[in-house]
C-alpha cells in the first residue's frame, strides 16, 4: 500500500474535512484519503495517485499544501 | 448603499467564513462582505459588485449557493 501524507494549512473543523475528503476522492489514482484535523495533515491511499492533481485540489479550495 | 445577501451551504466555522470573505473581497466591485455563519448567508456590499464573480468565487471553494 502506498500513501502519501501532506501537510495542509487552514482545515479548522469538520466541513473543511468533509470538503478536501470529497474533492481529493475523485482524483485520478486516489483509493482513499482521510484528514487529521488536529495534525493538519491530508493522508492518501493509492499508488497512482496524481499528486499534482491532489495539491491542486487542495489549494483551489482555499487551503494551503506545504 | 447596495447589499446583496446569498444563502450560502456549507459554511460551518470561522475557517470557512474567512475563506469565503478572503475570496468574495477579491471580486470587482465588492466593497465590503460579511458571513453569518448561524443564518448561512454571505452579505456583499456594492452596488457595482459583479454578482456571477461572487457565486463563482464561493462555489469555488466547495460551497453551495442557494
Amino acid at each position: 500500500m502506498s500513501t502519501t501524507t501532506y501537510s495542509v494549512q487552514g482545515m479548522t473543523c469538520g466541513g473543511c474535512a468533509a470538503k478536501v475528503t470529497g474533492v481529493v476522492k475523485q482524483v485520478d489514482g486516489v483509493e482513499d484519503t482521510s484528514v487529521d484535523l488536529a495534525a493538519g495533515t491530508v493522508t492518501v491511499v493509492g499508488p497512482g495517485a496524481d499528486h499534482d492533481a491532489v495539491r491542486a485540489a487542495i489549494t483551489q479550495l482555499g487551503y494551503q499544501v506545504a
